[in-house]
């Protein structure tokens, strides 16, 4: 029924960026967009990954997302930056609001830079990532379309609103972190739903704001549980605050789902670069976080687990399918080539 | 058995200061450890007010905590700064690097501070709600001692590790999360064991790192669950790596509990303002933070549940006690009164 196929990281990568280019979006811009995606797959975040190239290039063509977005810094002074993304593609102000943040860093020692106007821009530890070449740690935000209900009430008003630091080691990978304020995704809860599945108690609420095992009242008007209840619904919303309503990109519970045509989705994120060697050297402190790595890593672990720190699936997933390729479902294949077919473009 | 007796806030403040005073601490020093001792007392953190009193002498007295340290930058720079507690007391080196990041972030837009070699700081919303009165959001993190094994292991080693953000409002309370990374703090398991009852499932782990109910499993070589797994886990070490490493306070699991008296407690914290003005108009943001605020007060309950936000029932519970007073247990007054004899001072 998910029947795969293996595929380089860098055929993947070409074809997104030339079905993008074929959509008519500028080549470096398609180059980010690509890149953003194939991370999201070597890194097993099939969610976040080609799968949603469809549904960028149908917010392309029915022009709810912005094609030619002159994305410009409205605010710029001090260590901060307030770019606006003229509703263009979330990747592309992204990345550029994380290379400002690591260029303010360097010479204040932090640089937050908020975007305003944005679109979904895929998977979070993409641009917290981008500090760390620069020795810095990276801290990224973003608001996402109502999902959970503000802690005690019935109604979905705030985003997963997933969180992403990143921090470099020395010898052993860097620790990433990437998560959202929810226990579990939505997907989840859907892949249940289509099972005919049971979720387990703790993951979703009904109608009502009570707990169920049926992903179906979660999913018809229920809602996602916060993790630790009350205190990731404040997690969340702050992450709404700093991200919706100091960006002034929407209010609280307005931004759109990328699923929703009926106009822009006024998503807002925020990035922060903190320059090590602002606050130590960078290499005594890359070795300290080798330190605390191998410290945890051999702590006993629970039963006959393996202990893994923030990321470290991610990276040993992403060796193994650059060695290997990138499994993708055939149904997948079959969408990705009606895309190549519409822009004249070879299939996969 | 818990009888209580109260005090006017300005009452238990200036008996908190002269005791202080008597232990030989400054008077601007004294006067902000009492603030945060009374602003814990004010919004039901009992656990980070008075009843800490005893051990902040005990640990002066000792000499484990330094009575004359000399706080300086270490580093200072574009929007960051570094400040070395020298061992002395968390409470004014917070105080003093939150007011800095606050400066900092008037002319920057955002100003990050760290603080080494500090100790126990009392309740960290004291610290994020400085930053309001300058139109700023505060956010505040600070690691503690080991109390929560990292996700898959049975060791603890990360602190439960609290966060504190404040966002002003205009005509609303201030939106103030103030928050550990555990499921529940270590005091409501204590409470448990010596009420003999069981802890519910999701609170603690055994020593071998399974779920118990059992509270003195939770307590004996056991540890605390985190908020969301392995999220709750990669957040608090985060925490631990922005207010430890970071800082060049202590590595992952050296800093050490408040009632350890065996040596320094090498605590670290991290202090960072964000000024709204330099993203927008702050009188119209703090508009649409009154706005958020009725969106989410405006929303369907949980059966007929009021509807919080995030340090509401502080507020409301802090204005009921500035009226009526804070009510003190009498064996809390009794040891309260015990250290008043002991530097000559009129008993409370």
């Amino acid at each position: 029924m998910n029947e795969t196929k293996l595929y380089k990281a860098e055929i993947l990568k070409d074809f997104c960026t030339n079905v993008l280019i074929g959509a008519g979006v500028k080549g470096e811009d398609a180059d980010i967009i690509a890149e953003s995606l194939i991370c999201a797959e070597l890194r097993g975040v099939k969610s976040h990954g080609i799968v949603r190239l469809s549904t960028y290039i149908e917010r392309l063509e029915t022009g709810i997302l912005s094609l030619n977005a002159h994305m410009e810094f409205e605010r710029k002074g001090g260590a901060m930056a307030l770019l606006d993304a003229d509703n263009g593609f979330g990747q592309v102000a992204g990345h550029k609001a994380m290379n400002t943040a690591v260029n303010i860093a360097r010479t204040h020692g932090v640089g937050l830079v908020g975007v305003r106007n944005s679109n979904h821009f895929g998977i979070a530890s993409y641009y917290s990532m981008l500090a760390l070449k620069s020795d810095m740690i990276g801290i990224v935000l973003t608001h996402s379309s109502p999902a959970m209900a503000p802690y005690g009430t019935i109604t979905p008003l705030l985003g997963t609103n997933p969180l992403s630091l990143a921090v470099p080691a020395k010898r052993g990978r860097p620790i990433v972190l990437d998560m959202s304020m929810s226990v579990v995704a939505r997907g989840k809860i859907r892949y249940a739903a289509l099972k005919g599945e049971e979720i387990p108690e703790g993951w979703g609420l009904n109608s009502n704001g009570y707990p169920t095992t049926d992903p179906n009242q979660v999913l018809k008007g229920g809602s996602l549980v916060p993790i630790g209840g009350v205190k990731g619904s404040g997690l969340a919303l702050m992450v709404d605050i700093l991200c919706g309503v100091l960006t002034n990109s929407c209010l609280t519970g307005e931004v759109k789902n990328i699923t929703d045509m009926s106009g822009p989705s006024k998503t807002g994120h925020m990035f922060c670069a903190v320059n090590i060697s602002s606050f130590m050297d960078a290499n005594a402190f890359k070795s300290n976080i080798d330190q605390t790595i191998n410290i945890i890593k051999s702590l006993d672990a629970i039963g006959n687990n393996s202990v893994y720190l923030p990321g470290e699936i991610e990276y040993e997933l992403e060796e193994k399918r650059k060695r290997e390729g990138i499994p993708v479902e055939c149904k997948v294949v079959k969408s990705l080539n009606g895309l190549a077919n519409r822009y004249g473009l070879p299939a996969l």
